[in-house]
């Protein structure tokens, strides 16, 4: 008899997570992490990033053969040439992508096998903050709304449970919600 | 004589951006925006957002003949087979994109001629908060670090002046530091 060990379970090598998982207990400073990003202006609304190396799990990580680029712009009606999503939606995908690929990883340690997992986000702002024109509304979002449709074998009370336990170990939803200390330097 | 009169400034053309302003300042309600995006899951940490029509200055924009798709991975040191720059690093760049638009307009605004911005940024995360191995330390980056490097025709001190300003308006900026009420529900 031949038993079949099928180590994955929605794309993830949940052996793999288990060792991982079981590495930083034993040696917590591999759970140090620094991600990075260098952005360069082109023109007008239009600028890129640049996105390759990080350190994490001990070591400056070299794994990445190239780099990723990221062009950002804004619409005409902001002024731009549409040369990339706006940051405001790179924050909602950013925000989109750390909830679901959670759900995905918090899932497949529980067990649960998915088969769909999309989300609509929306966020309201009031661009007279960002424009200078009034100080009495925020730069930023007032509002985010995410609507997840999340199906797979389990019931729809336990894959909620998984959307909760996402929305609590979120690393974006976190810093999106709670806000982090940003330092700006220029020279 | 012939006077040429250059309406752009930095790539943004500044007849365009005081007539939006005037705009906005005698119909506020057109400053009402609402940006969208929608991400399905791919595998793994490999998911993908599409982003294309917004609400703003008083209507449904349709400008955009095309959606932006933006892929999200981990590397595999993070149970993923780099299929996208990671859900933070998405967020460091649309802080990076943000606050540098946002220092284009001013500078164009204050009549300021950049000639190079560019940017470095690092977030410091201890994974253990993402992976659920301690509740002591959180999910997110602890801290954000911003680099400028900004050229133009003023002093070192205007331009300065014109990072404080993008800093006290970047819509980005102001949901990172002071973070965003989001509402999660799920189906």
């Amino acid at each position: 008899m031949t038993v079949v060990l099928d180590h994955s379970r929605n794309g993830v090598d949940t052996q793999q997570m288990y060792g991982t998982l079981d590495a930083i207990k034993a040696e917590p400073s591999l759970g140090t992490f620094q991600f990075r990003a260098r952005n360069h202006w082109i023109d007008g609304a239009h600028n890129r990033s640049t996105i390759q190396g990080f350190y994490g799990a001990g070591q400056e990580d070299r794994s990445r053969a190239h780099a990723f680029s990221l062009d950002a712009g804004e619409p005409a009606v902001l002024l731009g040439t549409d040369t990339g999503p706006n940051p405001a939606e790179y924050l909602l995908h950013a925000l989109a992508a750390c909830l679901t690929t959670t759900l995905v990883y918090v899932a497949a340690a529980r067990k649960v096998r998915l088969t769909e997992v999309e989300s609509t986000l929306e966020g309201d702002m009031d661009v007279r903050g960002a424009l200078g024109l009034s100080d009495e509304v925020r730069n930023g979002f007032t509002k985010i709304r995410v609507s997840f449709k999340v199906r797979g074998d389990a019931s729809p009370e336990k894959l909620r449970e998984v959307v909760e336990r996402a929305k609590a170990r979120s690393a974006v939803f976190d810093m999106v919600t709670n806000g982090v200390p940003v330092e700006v330097v220029a020279d």
